[in-house]
Parts: C-alpha cells; structure tokens; sequence
C-alpha cells in the first residue's frame, strides 16, 4: 500500500458500480463518473465496492476490476482511491488488499466477516485503543452508527489527529461534524455533494445557523425517499436522474427502483431546488434510469 | 392542566425515587432532593416518575403520591414540575392526568402503551404534524433517540417555535444542540447538572470547541459506567454517592449497585474532577449507598 | 389460595374480555361464554386477564372485577380459573394476586415485569430447577416460545410429574404434545376447542396420523389469518363470530379488527369445516362484531 | 446435476472442514471422515460446505476443492453429497453449482444471499408453493428454524412427497418429525448420528416414550454445551475427541475452543454414555484438539 500522503479529509463519494441492463458490469462509463464527481459535485475522493457499490454481490474478479478502473480514471484528478475490501472469507480479503496494494489504490478499507462474529458487540473506540501498535498502516475509520457516545470517544482518543474519522450517515452529517468528524464517506455525495460541502463550509467558518438550514434540506430529501423505499437500487435512479449517467439496475436479489419512485425522487428534487430542469435539458428519462 | 407561562427550556432532571431499604418510598428527602438540584447543580425542571423515577413499578397510588410531593416541594422553588402520567392502561394514564392537572403540575408527559402496539413504527416527526389541532395543550416532546433525521425534521418543523423539542440522550446533547434542542431531559442531570449547563453556556456563546470538551469530559464519565453496567440502580447509587442525599436501592426487578461499582464509579468521577474529596466530607458512604 | 385438588390438564382458553362499543367491559356476556366454553367447546379452564384478555390494558380495579366474574360465573362449571396477576408493579401484581386468593380463584399466573428486566435471558429450565423449595405452592408453567429444547429440558425435570407444564403455541400443539406437555393454553381453544380436543384424543390413543391432519387443519385457518394480520382484536372478531356472543371491540391502543379481516376469516372457517352456515342462522354478522 | 435416483432420507451430517493448526484446509483426512460417518455413526448422507463447514469462511477455490474431496472419497461409500453453494454473490453461487454438477455431486443446497435482501420476510410454505414449475429440478429444503407452523404447512402441502423436507434444529428433532420431517440435517450427527438413529428408530415404530427419552438425553448433552457457549469451534472439537480424527481449529473470525470447553464437554459426554473410556485409548487429547 503506497503510504498516504496527506490524512483524506472532506466528503468521500461511495461510489456505485455502473451495470447494464443484464446485470453485467458497465466499465465504460467510469471515466465519465470520475469527471462528473469532481467538476459537478466538488468530490474528489471516493470509495469503491462498498455498500453502495454493491461489492458483497461482485465475485472476487469483478471486484478487482472495477477497483482498478477506478484507480486508473481517477488517476490525476481524484485525491484518494479507497477500495473496499471486506468480504465473509478473510483469504479473499486478504487477496483483495494485496491486489490493491498492487494497482496503487490510496487505501483500503474493511468490514470484518459478519457471518460468524464475536460473541460480543465491541465499540469503535475499543477497536481505536492502541489500533497502531498492531497495524502500523491503520488510518482511520468510517463510523456508520448513530451512536455518537461511541464515536465521540474515539475522536477524544484521536487528540494528535492520527487518525481520519469519517462520519457515515448522510442525513445527519452535521452531528458527526459537531463531535468532531474530520470528513464523511456516503452515497448522497454522489449527487449532492455540491449542497453538503456548503454545510462543511458553513460549518468551518461557525456558520451554524446556515449549516443547519443546509442539513435541513438534505434531511427534506432524504425523509422524503425514506418513506417510499430507499437503498441502492433507488440511488442509482436518483443518481442517473441527476447525472445523467446511466447506473443501470442493480444486481440481484436487489430489485430495479419502480417508476414511480423515480417520478416522486424527480419531483422532490425539483422542489428543493436540487434539480433544474436544464438539467433534464435532453435526457430520455425513461429510457435511462 | 394549567396554562404553561412559558415555554420549558434548559435541563431538566428525569427524577429518581428516593426509597428506603426495604424499597417503600423515602418521600421525607425531596424536600432536600429540589434543594440540591437548584442550588448545586443549577437545574430548575423536573420530570418525575419517568423510567428514572421507576415510574412504571410504582403502582398508580404511590405515583399520585410522589407527584404531589414534588409539586409541594417544588413550589416557588422549581420553574416547571412534568409528571409523567404513561401506563399500559389508558384509563389508568388518563387517571394519572387528570390528577396532575389537580394538584397544579406544569405539565404531563407520557408515552404510549408498549404491551399492545401499533403493527408500524410511527417517526416522532409524523407524530408531531398537525398534533396541535388534535390536542390543543400539547407542548412538546422527549426525544429519546440516537436518529437525528427524525429529530432534525421535528426541529424543521418547528419553525415559529411552538413546541419544546427535548433531547433525551445525555451523552451526545450537543448532537442534540446543534440539530435545534431546545431543552435536554436526562438522568445525568441529577449529578452532572452543573457540568452540563457548561455545555449549553458554551454553545450558545457558539465556543464550539469548550462544548465539545466538555461533552467528551461527561462522555468519559457515561462510557466508563456504560461498561460496567449502567441503569436506574446505579444512577441511585451515584447520585447517593455526589449529593449525599441517600436514594436508597432500587424497586425489585432492578437490584441494587455493588459496592464494586459504587467504588469504580465513584473513583472515575474523583479522577475527572466531578467530584472533590471536600465533598465527601463526613459521609460514611459505606451506609449510605 | 386454595391448595389446588388436581393438575391442571387439558385445554385452557385464554379468555377475551368482552367489551361495549364504547370500551367499557361488557360484565353480562361471562356468563353465557362460561356456558359456551364447556358446552360447545368441551373446555373447563381458563386462563383470565391474560394478553388475549387485554389484562395489561385494564386498570387493577377492572382486573379485580373481572377475575371475579369469571370466578362466580365459573363454579360448578369449571375446573379450573386461573388469574393472570401479572403488572409492571410488583405491588400491584401482589394485590391481584392477594385479591384473588380471597375470591377463591384456582390458580394464579404471572409474567415478570418487563419493563425493567434482568440484563440476562434465563431459559425457562433453569427457573424451574428447585423452585418449589422457593415457591413452595408453584404449581407449573405457561410456555408459549418454540424452543423446545428449553421445553423439553422442563418436561426431563417434572419426572414426578410435579409441574403443569402447559404449551402456549395454539399453531404448534402437536410438536409441545410430543415432548411432553400436559396441557395447553390459547386463544384459539375459544372457538376452536372441540377441534383442538381431537388432536388431544388422537394422540392419547397414538393415532398420530389423525393427530397431524387435525393439527394441519387448524395451521391451515391459522396461517391463513396471521398473513392478514392477527391479533387480540382479530381474535374477538372470531370468536363473536363463532361463538355469536358479542366481544366487542379491543380497547386502545388495539384497533378494531377490519370487516373485510372479519369476511375473509369467516369464508375461510366454511372452507375449512370450521363453522356451518347453521351456526350462523339468526345472527346479524354485521351488528355482531 | 446428475438426476436424484432417490429422495434424500434418514440423518445427513453437515460436515466440518477439517484444518491444520495454522487454518489451511487439511483434506488427507476426509476419506477417514467418511468411513467414520458410514461406520461409527450410521450416517450416509453428507451436507458440505455448510455453516458447519466453514463453507463462507473459505474461498471460491477451496470451496471447489473440499466439495470435490467429499465426493471423490464418498464414491460407493456414501448414499447423497449435497454440496452447499450459497454465496453473497449471486455469480459465485453459479459458478459453485455449475461446478457441483461437473463434478458428480448429488445435489445442491443454497441460502439466498443475507446482505442485501428482500424487505419482507418470506416463508418458506410460501416459496415452497409452484417452485417446481419454476425450478423443475428442485427436490426439498432444510428447514432450520423453530416455527413449526411455516414447517407444518410445507408438509401440508407435500402430500405426494415430491419433496425432501428435512428438520435442521438437531435439539428438538423429534418435534420436527411429529410435524411430518423426512429426515435432517445437522452438525450433532456428525458425533450422535447413532443416538439420533435410536430417535428415528423408535418414532418409526411408534415407541414415542422411548423416542422422547432418547432426545432428552441429547437434549441434555446440547442444554450443557450451549450454557458453556457452542458453535463450529466447539463442534470440531468435539468432534475430534469423539471421532479421534483431528478436525483442527476453525479459520477466523471463529476462535478455537478453549481446553476448559473441551474438559468439560468430554465429561458430559461420558456421563450421558456417550462416550467410553475404550473410545479414547491411545489418544492424546491435549494434542488433538
């Protein structure tokens, strides 16, 4: 693993695996995703295979290819290529890391197997303690869990800033950043990146009234689709909606997002401002998403 | 119930029941208990007979009774005392009301029967919608939860700040503060009052960073206990231990602290500074946990 | 309490309370329902206030009087009423259980408090092993989980026979028959006894093939109504029907069981031989339920 | 896959996969293995490549290895190889099963994938009904949870025994085979496939007291482990005391049992008669465990 030059640091796009409609991975359009984050979104760092991804449904192969692509199309112009590398068989972890390693990812991460597991839960913080000792390379963490008390500890063991602590719930950015996240990976910033870095802005020059208002409307958004149904077969309508790159279904056994809630996504999008109808200026909705 | 003069605000202290050793209600110490919470920890609300207060392993006498006893007691001393009135039994809540409106409470609070339940978990912000042409009194809500999507949403609904939105989880209030708390309800507040009053002082001055240092003082303190076990029957003997206002053992099914406990906790609170040998002074804590 | 003059066996209904339209409990119906339990049911226990009852949803004044309705309608009807005595109070479930000793009721039952609970789920083996030298008068159990394993290790300790170990899951009789049970307690022995009895005689008589076709019989009817959704409320929609004396509506927060629910059920019960159109001669279905 | 000559009865062991003590897969004792299944234990039918194997905790490629082994070294010996092929990957799951069917292999069994996953809980009655129209070559499930209702309405509907529905909850078989199971799948059977075989003897004959007797015996073997903590690792080393073939450590995450475990789980064994002094002769425990 090349050593990390600079601690990865603002909103870090889970990005999506672009399929065609037999399921089958669409590399061609990868390129196009790269530039779309960077000069449309203001994201420049990305996370590939995970949740969002769909890595767990990618066979071992795929993985590595998709991870490459996005190593080379981003080279450049993305700061950092984190690949995730998690899966039930630690061997193939392990493959995945050296694999990654060897293309030039900037970093890894992982999820520990969750289908045989410890007896007990163990917190973040508990994992923190003296994690360096053990791996030298350890960077930092991305914290997906509401539980602010744990991950309001593991910033307070976190005083050298050695560590990157990534805040993972998009709809409540603002309260990781409060208890001090030093940036945030999730799959809103591939499309409104451009609105969540005014909260980061907002933040950083104690704006709190005008970061609120920000996570308000993301939070409008996000409630929104919640209550119709929401996980990665619907962020690849949103995002192709918003992109106009098409993400294609996702694999099974996810199922496509319906119609329906593309329209109703649409509309919302429309109301708060996140989506002009220039925008939509000669895209083929029904034929893309 | 009378007219609320003005809207709840700041902490407010979810009250324990003080009882004697062989667990009846030590009603001859709340007298003291309200006097303590105003003058050394600055606290002036109180929400009594809540899940801290054992509420729902008092039978329904015994809760008429200690609602009356802080009413009393609170008298010209406390801004606002909240009963808690929720049962299993609607009558018996309705009951409970009807009471507290009697003997001039502030104000009810209560949560739905959770023996029987509705077959959809319903979101505090679909609770809230429209809730004041259903039930005109009502004020506010405790939000006891970790997912600040729904909570934010209440607070953006709150526009011509109409209700008292309270945040509920003690470790993580600034979470709570910045996503639009106007008030916390908590535990804690019995013993870290003080301390967490430097939280609100701080953030509403916007010293983010004092804030923040400061919850994560109180955060090393609840992650500590949080470890070895932590409950009503510890808050009873914690709050013994600072106050020195004897809250005798829990109600059966809880059981009393161990002595064990009592002296990690109390050694951690010495080593944080929340707690001073002076204060200790001529106590036999032995006796009195 | 009277010392009891036989084991419980056999069935037991886990009576409903029957209620007006306006919620109150309809107290001139028990008796006629005792009627019909042993008449048309071949059922002589019951089991009274319990979850089926809307026990929880009472207050302790309305429980008093319902255990003493059943107990006086009862007498030299039934063998056995049992009173559920259980509360979140441990005072209160003292009362009812005092209360209904001095009414003359055969038993009582109780659940634990389950509002505040031991940190640790003890299997219901290891609450049995030595308690009658605890609970001297302890006379046996209700089981109502699938874990039969825990069941079966009850059922491997009552070698003397000293305990009642009564199965709770109406849906599965057969399987709590088999590794040993005594008896049964449920809703369904209201309207369904006389079928359930069979099932009782078939596998007394080790006609295990019979004694499985009935049991398909009622998983039949009852994996029909719990894919339409099904609980207390639907129950007394049922057993109005069947029955032809009016249970009313649940009390809140139970919602009253839908007429299509109650359409579906009925055609269902015809389809299956549950219920004749004789049955049903003279009865206003509409006004009934 | 070649066609089922006949269905799928009597005890499968879900076999463990044998490893050496640094976590490779150790296949030169598989063909010990089977002899000691067919031989010792009664059991010709294997389950490979199962939770019991490990079968997520291994790579694509060793999952092809150890299913080849198994079928290789139970040519003429063993009556069906099912071989489990269930990944988060449905691509991977493809590859395994077309695999299984080059490679001679009886059967496959597969669980769908547990990541993402369908919103509503299905039952198993319910994908049971028209499978074999849309998979013509689908032969039966292995049924593993403890909701006899869902299992009962499989066998309802398996009237013509077109299907193989075989119980997997090892410690209440004999509920499984009064709801009408053809036969199991389980990791016990593996080491108590003969006092199994007693279980299904006894049923077959109508013995139900001995039947029940013989599962209470091991129910007290399982009721005794499962206090102690009991999973795959305990299994294998369970496994290796009783069958002497050394079944080494489980691959992480899974930690390999502690001597304290295995102390305490040999004792039991012997005194149940589950395990002779003769049996053990010539073995070094401490070593082979």
């Amino acid at each position: 693993m090349a050593t990390l030059k600079k601690k990865l640091q603002g909103l870090v796009a889970a990005t999506l695996t672009p399929m065609t409609e037999n399921g089958e991975i669409n590399f061609s359009v990868i390129g196009q995703y790269v530039d779309y984050l960077v000069k449309e979104q203001g994201v420049k760092n990305v996370f590939v295979n995970g949740t969002t991804g769909e890595g767990l449904s990618l066979s071992i192969s795929e993985r590595r290819q998709v991870a490459e692509e996005w190593v080379t199309q981003g080279r450049n112009k993305l700061d950092q290529v984190v690949i995730h590398v998690g899966a039930l068989s630690l061997k193939e972890s392990q493959e995945l890391a050296r694999h990654a390693a060897e293309i030039g990812a900037d970093g890894i991460a992982v999820i520990a197997p969750f289908f045989f597991k410890p007896w007990n839960k163990v917190r973040a913080e508990e994992v923190l303690d003296g994690i360096q000792d053990k791996i030298p390379s350890f960077q930092g963490l991305k914290f997906s869990d509401t539980d602010l008390l744990d991950f309001g500890q593991c910033v307070d063991q976190n005083h050298q800033q050695q560590f990157a602590l990534l805040f993972g719930v998009d709809e409540q950015l603002l309260s990781g950043l409060v208890m001090g996240a030093t940036g945030a990976v999730g799959s809103t910033y591939n499309y409104l990146g451009k609105k969540t870095n005014q909260i980061l802005e907002a933040f950083e020059r104690k704006d709190f009234s005008s970061a609120l208002n920000y996570q308000f409307c993301i939070q409008r958004f996000i409630n929104f689709v919640v209550k119709l149904g929401f996980g990665v077969a619907q962020t690849k309508a949103i995002m192709t909606l918003v992109s106009g790159i098409p993400m294609g279904p996702p694999r099974l056994p996810l199922q496509k997002a319906t119609r329906e809630f593309t329209d109703h996504a649409a509309a919302k999008l429309k109301s708060l401002d996140f989506l002009s109808t220039a925008d939509l200026k000669g895209r083929n909705l029904g034929a893309c998403i």
